[in-house]
Order: C-alpha cells, then sequence, then structure tokens
C-alpha cells in the first residue's frame, strides 16, 4: 500500500505536536498549518540529496518562521538526512540536541540558516538568491542552476526588513525566489486585524514582484500556485490561505496553538481528527517509504552535476573560492611602507580593497548608499543588478539591515565572501543581523566608516559613542579599529582569512599618518601590540584605538620629554588580544606601569585593561557637532589636556 | 511692496546655501528642492505660535529627512522664534549653536525631535498623531485639535522602519498626520533607480494610505494636494515632484547637490538663476515681514484656546499629566512586603504596571505582539485603535522598532507616558529608537523580558547574552534588571519618575523568589545595595543581578557556613550606581573584599566592580536551547560551580 499525500503530511503533524509533547516546549501551530504546502515543496520542487547536504547546486530552502522548527526537522528526518535521528527528535529542545528551539545551521546540516529573529530568514534568502544568480552568471547553468525557497509567516512580513529585502529582491529580480506564505491570519496576540491593515500580495506587487494565491491545504492547487511561481520573471510572493494548527480540532485556527505544547487531550483528539493511529514518534513503514523516494530524487540529478563539474573548464576557480591565504596582502603592506600614506583609514580601506579586490574574485562588495563615503567601490568592479548578475558591487540603497541579512545569506550560500559598508553609528540598524553573523558562523565584513566623533559636523545622531564597546560584548564578531593605513590592511587581511564569522572594520572619516614603519608581520592579528616602546624608564603604558593612536604618540612624546618612558600600544582589536596567551597580555600589559586609554567613545569596558587604577579617556555622553578638531578639543582628548592627569596620577594626585 | 511666494521660498533658499557655505559642511539640496512645499506649509496650513513653541495644541513639524535641517532652522527663524538668530544660522554646524547639523529636540525649541537617523522622524510623527488623537479623546476637541506633518525624503522611505510606521498609522487611520514627500528621484549614490524599482504610492495605498501628488514647486498645485490631504479620512502621503537643489543651475537634480556645499561659483551662479540680488545672510525687509506675518497667524488661535484652557472642566488634569510622585508605588511595594510573591519579574512588573495605571491616566501600553508574554496589559486597560483612541493599550504588531519610535514620539509629543514591551534579545531591532530615545530626553519605558538563558529552550536566538551590557553602554538610558517583585516595582517607580530620558527593565522568564524584606526607602535608585551583609568577617563581596541574586544568595549561604563573610549586592542599575557619590561607592565595594560578579551575560564590563583581581561568572560566548535550569548548571551558573572557585582563589589558587 502507498502512502497517500495526506499521511505524508500528517506525519509532520504528528512528529511535530508528539515533540512539542514531549519537550513540553514549542511551537505546534505552524508545521501544522504548513504541514501540507511543504510536503508538496520537499516531495516534487525541492532539489536536494539528503545524502551530501552541502551540494552546492541544491535548492536552498529557509525556515523564515523558525519558531516552526519541528517543520524542518520533520522534513529532514523523513527525506533521509542522517540527522535528526528519531532519538534526535525526541530530545528537541534538549540540551545537546541538533533539534534546538530554532533552527540553528551550526548544530544541523540541512539548515540553511539560523532563524527566529523574525523577518530575517526570508532576508537571508534574498542574499542566498543573489548569490545564485551572481554564480550562475560565472560559471553557467552547468555548475548553478537552483532555486532559494522560504516559509514565512505574517510576522516575518510585518516586520521592517520585509520591506529592505523584498525591495532589494524586487530590484534585482531575483525570480528563483519564491516565498511560501503561511497567510493564516493569526499572530501570538491574536488576529492579524488587531494590529494590520495591510493588503500583503498589493504591497508586494508594488515593490515589484509577482503573486500568486493557492489553498495551503489543497495539494492539486499547491501545485498549480508553485508551477506559476517557479514560470515567473519576478520574485515570487504565493500566499498560502492556511489554517493554523491544521488537525487540533479544538485549538487550530486561534493563537492557542501557536506556541505551546496541545496538551495530552489535543494531541489525543487530534490523533482522531487526523486519523492517525499511530503512537507517538512512530511513522509507518509505507510513509517512511514515500518521504524516502522523495528524498532520494536528487541522487540522480547530483551525481550528473558532479560529471559537469569534473569536466568544467573553471572546476579548480570553483573549488578555491572561499580559499583566502593569510598574508594576502603582504605586498600591499610593503607597498605602504614603501610609500606612506597620510590618508583617512576608510581611504586607507579601499587601498587594500583595490588589492583584495584583484585577487579573490569572490569577493562581493557594497553600501548602504554611502559608496563615496564608505569607500567600498573599487575600480572595475561593475555593478550587480539585473541586467549584469555577474557584477560584483551592490546598490543596496537604504537599507542596512537588509543588507546585512543579506550579506549573512551570501556567506551562507558559500562561492562569495560579502562586504558592505554603511556609517558606524547605523550599525545600530542592522545589529541583530550582525548578531546572527556571529552566531551562524558567518563571513562577513561590515566596512563601518565615520567611526567617532571625528567626523565632525554632523552630530550626535550620527557620532557613534557606544557603538564600538556595544559591538565588542557580541561573541564572535571581530571588531577592529585600525590606525592607519598599515593596519588598515592587517585588519582585512585578518577578516577576510576568518572563514567561521563575521568581522567589523571601523574606519575613520579624517585623515591619518601612517604609524607603522615596519611590518614582517600581521601585528594587528594578536588583537593589541606595543607600536612604541618607552625609552625613558616606563612607568606608563598608553592604549588607544584608530584615529586616537596618533594621540596616543603626542602624549608620550610628552611624556618621554619630562623623562618619564611611556609605551603606546596599539589596540586594533579586543577580540583578538583576549586570545593570546597570558604571558603575551602581560608582557603588553605591565602590571608596575600605570595603563591610560584612550579611545573617542565610551570609557567603559577598558577597565578590563587599564585595571581600576588606571586612567581612562574618552566620550561618555553624546558627542556634539562641530570641526572635529574643535571637538577633540571640547571633549578633552589632546595630549594636552590629556598629559597633565596622567602625570597628575603619576605624582599620586587626585585625578 | 509686497514679498512674492518666490521671493519667501528663496530667502529659505539663500539661508540655506549660505550657512552650509559658510560651515562649509551640510547639505542644500533638500532646502532648496524642498523650499516651494515648506513655504506653502508653514505660511497657510502649519498651526504654531512662535511666542511659545510649547504650546500643546500647536501642530507637529517633522523634518525626518534630518540632514535637510537648514530647511528648518531657516523657518524657525523666519517665522519669528527667539532662536535661531541669523547669528546661530551664522554659525550652523559650529559647537555651541542650537543649529547643529542635524535638528536636535534638547537644543532648540521648535525642532519637535532629533532626526538626522532616516526613517525614524517619520515613525515619531506616527507616534506624536496617536498622541494627539488620544489626547483628543480624553480631552476634547476644545483642548486638542491638530496634525502632524512630516518632510521626509527618499531614505526615509526605503528605510525597514517605514514600514513598520505606516503600518502602524495605517492600521490606526491616523488621518491627521500628512507626510509631504520629497520626492526628487536622487539618493546619496545616484538616481533612486540604482536601488529601486518600488512604486511607493501603491505600497502606501497598500498600508491603508490616502495619496496625493503634486508639483513641489507649484504654489497653486502644492495648496490643492494639501487641501484633499487635510479632507482625508486616512493618512495622507502626498508625493511631491521635486528637484533637488532647485535654483543651483549646475548641480541642481543631481546627488552632487545632497551633502556638500554648492562652492562659491554655484552659490554665486543661483543667486542669479533665482534672482536673489542680496548678500549673504541679508533677507530684504518685505520679505522678513510677509514671513513673520505667517508666524503671527497663531496668536489668535493660541489666545483661544488658553481661554479654552482655562474654563475647561478638567483643567487640572490636564496640567498634572506627566507628573510623577517619586514614592509612586509605596503602597504597592507595602503590599509585596505583607504578601511576599514568587513570581517572574515580568509578573512582578504586570503587578506593578496593575498600580501605575490605576494611579496615572497618562500611561499608554503595548507590545509588539508579546503581550502574553511581556505582561504589559494590565486589567480594565481598553485597547486604543480606530475605533476607541481613548483607549491605553496598543497591539503594535511584529513592529519593535516602529514601536520604539511611535513611544518616541508619544513621549515627545507630551501628555501621555508611553510603556512597551518586547524580548530583551529583539533589543537590537529597536536599538537605534532606543539610542533617539536616550538622546531626545525622551520619557519612554522599555519593558523587555526573557531576559537571559532563563528563558530555556527557544535556544540562542532568543537568549539575550550581550544585550544588558550593550544597552548599559547607551548614555542617559537606565538599564535595570531587579530580582524580584520589590525590585520590579521600585524600576517601575523610578523609571516613571525619570521623566528626562528612557529606562529599560529587563525582566526574568522564570520564577524568583522575593529577596526583599524591608522597603524602607527605594533601594534600587541607588543603583547597588548590599541586600545581605556578612555575618562572619567580610572576605567577599558578591555582585548580582536580577535572576542571579537569588544564586548569589546560595552562595553567600554556602561561604557563611564555611566561616567567610559574604555581602550579597543586588545591582539592579549600573547607571544609578555609578552616579551615587565616593563614599557609596567605596562602602559598597569595599578594597580588602574579593569581588565576586554572577550574571548571565557577557562578563566584560563587570571589571569596574570586581576589579581584575576579582573573579566574573556569565555568559561569553552564545547560549543553547534547552530546560533552563539544566543551562544554568551547563554555564556554571550556580552555587556549586561557583563557590569551589571562590574558595579557591581566597586560597591564592589559580582560578
Amino acid at each position: 500500500m502507498t502512502a497517500s499525500f495526506a499521511d505524508c503530511a500528517n506525519a509532520i503533524r504528528a512528529l511535530s505536536m508528539d515533540a512539542v509533547e514531549a519537550a513540553n516546549s514549542g511551537h505546534p501551530g505552524m508545521p501544522m498549518g504548513m504541514a501540507d504546502v511543504a510536503t508538496v515543496l520537499f516531495q516534487r520542487y525541492l532539489k536536494f540529496d539528503p545524502v551530501d547536504p552541502a551540494w552546492p547546486d541544491r535548492d536552498r530552502f529557509v525556515l523564515s518562521a523558525g519558531h516552526g522548527s519541528m517543520l524542518l526537522y520533520s522534513l529532514l528526518h523523513l527525506t533521509g538526512y542522517a540527522r535528526p535521528t528519531l532519538e534526535d527528535i525526541k530530545n528537541f529542545r534538549q540540551i545537546g540536541s541538533p533539534c534546538a528551539g530554532h533552527p540553528e545551521n551550526f548544530e544541523l546540516a540541512g539548515v540553511e540558516c539560523t532563524t527566529g529573529p523574525l523577518g530575517q530568514g526570508l532576508a537571508m534568502a534574498v542574499g542566498m538568491a543573489i548569490a545564485e544568480r551572481h554564480l550562475n552568471a560565472t560559471f553557467g547553468d552547468e555548475l548553478v542552476d537552483h532555486r532559494t525557497w522560504v516559509i514565512a509567516g505574517d510576522g516575518c512580513l510585518m516586520e521592517g526588513i520585509n520591506h529592505e529585502a523584498i525591495g532589494i529582491a524586487g530590484h534585482l529580480k531575483l525570480n528563483r525566489l519564491v516565498v511560501l506564505w503561511d497567510d493564516n491570519n493569526i499572530t501570538i496576540d491574536g488576529p492579524v486585524s488587531l494590529s494590520s491593515v495591510e493588503d500583503i500580495p498589493a504591497r508586494y506587487r508594488a515593490t515589484g514582484w509577482h503573486v500568486v494565491e493557492c489553498d495551503g491545504h489543497d495539494e492539486a492547487d499547491i501545485v498549480r500556485a508553485l508551477d506559476e511561481a517557479v514560470a515567473s520573471d519576478k520574485p515570487v510572493l504565493v500566499k498560502c490561505r492556511t489554517i493554523i494548527g491544521k488537525g487540533a480540532p479544538n485549538k487550530q485556527g486561534s493563537s492557542k496553538v501557536h506556541g505551546s505544547p496541545l496538551g495530552k487531550d489535543e494531541v489525543a483528539a487530534a490523533r482522531v481528527a487526523l486519523g492517525w493511529n499511530h503512537p507517538a514518534f512512530e511513522i509507518p513503514q509505507d510513509i517512511r517509504d514515500a518521504w524516502l523516494a522523495a528524498g532520494a530524487r536528487g541522487a540522480a540529478p547530483h551525481a550528473a552535476w558532479k560529471e559537469r563539474l569534473a569536466a568544467h573548464p573553471d572546476r579548480l576557480g570553483w573549488e578555491r573560492r572561499g580559499d583566502v591565504q593569510p598574508n594576502l596582502l603582504q605586498p600591499h603592506v610593503q607597498s605602504l611602507l614603501a610609500n606612506t600614506q597620510k590618508v583617512a583609514t576608510r581611504k586607507a580601506s579601499e587601498l587594500a580593497l583595490e588589492a583584495v579586490n584583484a585577487i579573490l574574485d569572490e569577493t562581493i562588495g557594497g553600501s548602504a548608499d554611502l559608496t563615496g563615503s564608505n569607500n567600498t567601490l573599487t575600480k572595475g568592479l561593475q555593478r550587480l543588478d539585473a541586467d549584469n548578475y555577474g557584477g560584483r558591487y551592490i546598490n543596496y540603497g537604504i537599507r542596512e539591515f537588509g543588507m546585512a541579512a543579506a550579506m549573512n545569506g551570501m556567506a551562507l550560500h558559500g562561492g562569495v565572501i560579502p562586504y558592505g559598508g554603511t556609517f558606524l553609528v547605523f550599525a545600530d540598524y542592522a545589529r541583530a543581523a550582525i548578531r546572527l553573523s556571529a552566531l551562524q558562523h558567518a563571513r562577513v565584513v561590515y566596512v563601518m566608516t565615520h567611526d567617532s566623533i571625528g567626523l565632525g559636523e554632523d552630530g550626535p545622531t550620527h557620532q557613534p559613542v557606544e557603538h564600538l564597546m556595544s559591538l565588542r560584548v557580541i561573541p564572535n564578531l571581530d571588531v577592529w579599529r585600525p590606525c592607519d593605513a598599515v593596519e588598515t590592511a592587517e585588519a582585512w587581511e585578518a577578516a577576510l582569512a576568518k572563514a567561521d564569522g563575521p568581522s567589523l572594520i571601523a574606519l575613520s572619516r579624517q585623515n591619518l599618518p601612517q604609524l607603522r614603519t615596519e611590518a614582517a608581520e600581521n601585528r594587528s592579528a594578536r588583537g593589541a601590540y606595543a607600536l612604541l616602546e618607552a625609552e625613558a624608564p616606563r612607568k606608563v603604558v598608553l592604549l588607544a584605538t584608530g584615529s586616537e593612536v596618533e594621540i596616543a604618540v603626542a602624549v608620550r612624546e610628552a611624556l618621554e620629554a619630562q623623562g618619564i618612558g611611556a609605551d603606546v600600544v596599539s589596540v586594533p582589536c579586543f577580540e583578538r588580544f583576549d586570545a593570546q596567551d597570558v604571558a603575551y597580555r602581560r608582557d603588553i600589559l605591565p602590571q608596575d606601569a600605570l595603563k591610560v586609554s584612550i579611545e573617542a567613545g565610551t570609557t567603559f569596558g577598558w577597565e578590563r585593561y587599564t585595571g581600576n587604577d588606571g586612567l581612562r579617556f574618552g566620550v561618555d555622553g553624546f558627542g556634539a557637532s562641530g570641526p572635529y578638531l574643535k571637538l577633540y578639543e571640547h571633549f578633552g582628548l589632546t595630549a594636552g589636556a590629556i598629559v597633565p592627569q596622567i602625570l597628575a596620577k603619576l605624582n599620586g594626585e587626585q585625578a
């Protein structure tokens, strides 16, 4: 006996409600509501091979409504992925299970990206679809020819990032992107009408999308809609009318079924209503066979693809993508030592990128409408748009969050290394995506210029003060603040070589002298190092980052003139310094010297390096509008203001 | 001779280009492009009285495209506000001038909110329009009957927050909100078509707005459009077709005129093109008179309004709005002491809010679709919606950023005190608006629940780890993390009494014992205090916040059992503690004790209180998915794991 479509879909429903019940925690409503749509997608449309979840030409499936994680775990299990096993599913939401509360790409192969923070899955899918079109343009249909599918709920569509994401997709005419909208009319607080009167299809059409509708519980109608979707020359929204929690007879269709276990009685009632007469976690063999057959669809195309790859003229170019030499920029650094540059570090970043983009084909640059300020566009880089997917520069528009999420999607897709720019202060707009870069181990490089009061007249709305420190606390994010052209190159080198996570490079608007005179190794990669050592007996260690290293050098000069020895320690990256061994750190931060930090931002956090006995110079309130040199005076960040306070401290006076 | 409309508009153009030229910094394009629309608005429609910029029933004008600040400064100057003076304008973008690079509400009366971070001005205007309708419903047309006008550019409309903001406005049918869209087809990178194919009017219509179009340089056509706008029963977008930098003959219509001075030659050419034959900063008297007459329009309605206020039956109720007694919640605290509560602090917050909302009429609560999780809705609070503007609870939808910005607008409008909830991890989505709450001195209370790994199974996407510390670095934001029901009430009391800035209250999902047994004063308001003092000779001071105070109490018990005296210091608010005098701080953090911090978040930053010799227990990577007690074990945040490390440290062993 062959399993029916309903049997297959109900297997998802049963696994989902049983796993949530066992965990006594989770979200049964979405998996039960979207089981039919997902069954059609995974059995008929999605190109994938459970034997090799990393097959580069697979379709990407993104569960943007990540709370419905059991939908995805059920699908991966049923179609024959090695994990999750039934045991994994029984341990849903337990420590050590790959079946975490929300899908995590770093825990389970087959999970393309980490979702749960609403709206970002769909926005990452846009980046995946960009990467696909770009690689298709570069390597041809024979290597790259796949789609990106998304399941999204009302939450994903209501979030602001949805506007940015679909704006990018509509502009770029990403017609291989299909969003399956779980249109169940329910949010956590109640019916969608509690908070919205929006005509979502009209909004998508206004943004360059094609829209299809279907009954999300009617197999034939879903097939009709998906056939229409894959034929479109635009990105497609499929409005799937569904009942949340479908199958739970007393709770379906209401917000009660969204985020809590159904409860023993309702689970039993659902079994009756669905005609599912099997114990918890048991799937009859005929249903297993039907699902495994669906999973086996990918074997042949995968094998054929491997043959095409073996025969491809640029196979080596394909395979080396993403391999970055750790000393990538040594020639560029040597040229800087030969021809010293007094430039803003944002300009130094452009110089480094000129070298990077010439060596690495896989970089895709961009900016959230600040190209000329972020210096992210290098000579010869063509625009990536709907007429030229082979280009390598994206005008993302005024969409910082959408840009960051798209870059996450590109990095996770693989084959490209994205970087993108905005002002450092607007890291706040993109912060939720920066966090996901870090959590997902995505190699994304954030180019954040105008990194302090040094930007001058634009004033406190544009002057980052707390941003450096607030970004340094994000785990697995390297925050760089180079002091000159050499350190900027070193930061880029380290950022690109970090394959398992994001980096953020904070860059100055104002010109800075080149302070580094040698570069036998990438000293910045240590996180902190003695740029200048004391000549007189050392009593002071001056710690500074970025544009304030120049000030530290001036402070040192004044101290040395009085016979007080002082090191200048440049601290381009806290995270890297904290990863050094104890001996190195003690050498840089000796016990017997007064430690003094200088950074044009909050002093909070510098205690880690200065101790509470040290001195910390910075900006602990908001900035102000004025020419930048006057602002540095105004906030006491000059050698003239700092030196007397150091002397007083050394003399035991009250600071 | 009477000044013409063109003369009046050209006065704005001349002041703007001259001020930017003098500062050698700024954005002439927008003021010159929108001068005609702004002239119609300020001369014919806007209700305001330059003599009293704080008149509560004035129309609100929000320059969402804040980079065009000279447009606003010109208008305030010309219509007769006391500031900016001509001297102020000549000092545009200099330290000390109220004419900062971007408009700042705290620097200059007449600036309704601080703008520049794109999209947020419009979103704040939505909040102002909500406050207006709510107060109108409460006090009637005779006291509250005004409009909110916005000038926004393409950047404001492209940002994600625009989707959230117009979604709220469309849903609430805020027909007294009019957005004047400077449709000049230019962004910084070049033509809008570089990054967008969006049909903006269609999107606004899809979201419940009415859309009107006009030629933004044709006085009569602008008047026709605004007449239509004020007659609408929906919020209105007015598409004003304009030429950016209009009047600068060689640069207008291109991105060149957006963000740089025109240059001496182009300024001279613009004078010729505009027929403006006056020296820099000189405005002929007839033009001044015309503008002053426009400014004088408000005197009579203002006087009439004052009479209506004097006669209003609830004049006292009107005038006391916003006055919060510093001991507002003492009766509630006393009831907690009498009937101890073991509840999650999110539940404790609900209990506090029950008391608050009964005393203060002016609170307006809400949640970004997590009402039942944030515990923000108290009994008897009606929903505020288009059918009931008098309600006091807003279902904001899944729109954290839009909610936060709307709350800023409400607070700045005055007459209401907004609070709103989401999960703490999603503070990242709203962060740019939280920063603006702080910069603008806006009394907004953020209710952020699920404040650590203590939320359990939802896993690392939902578990804030770095968030507390990253929020503590925002200047002028009080971040509270109360440990029990009493501290929660004290946090609410302090937050509501802080009229000049925002507060954020981080609250647990899990139940916590009530640790406070006395409350003669609001001890939390000190920021940190000894909850328990050592009995044995003190060797240790345990510092903890929120749910980890319970752990500190258990650690103390184990230490005392071994004859080691330990204080437990609860630290509900770093900012408040840092503001205490040295003697108090030294008393809490004595030199001669080992300081140990326990907080289920990043340990970075705790060095300020523990010193580098202390111990810091926390979560320095991302969280995990599992039941919360198991997570606390997994991350070593139990008395059993902590006590041995303290003992080892006291014994001089390596930690």
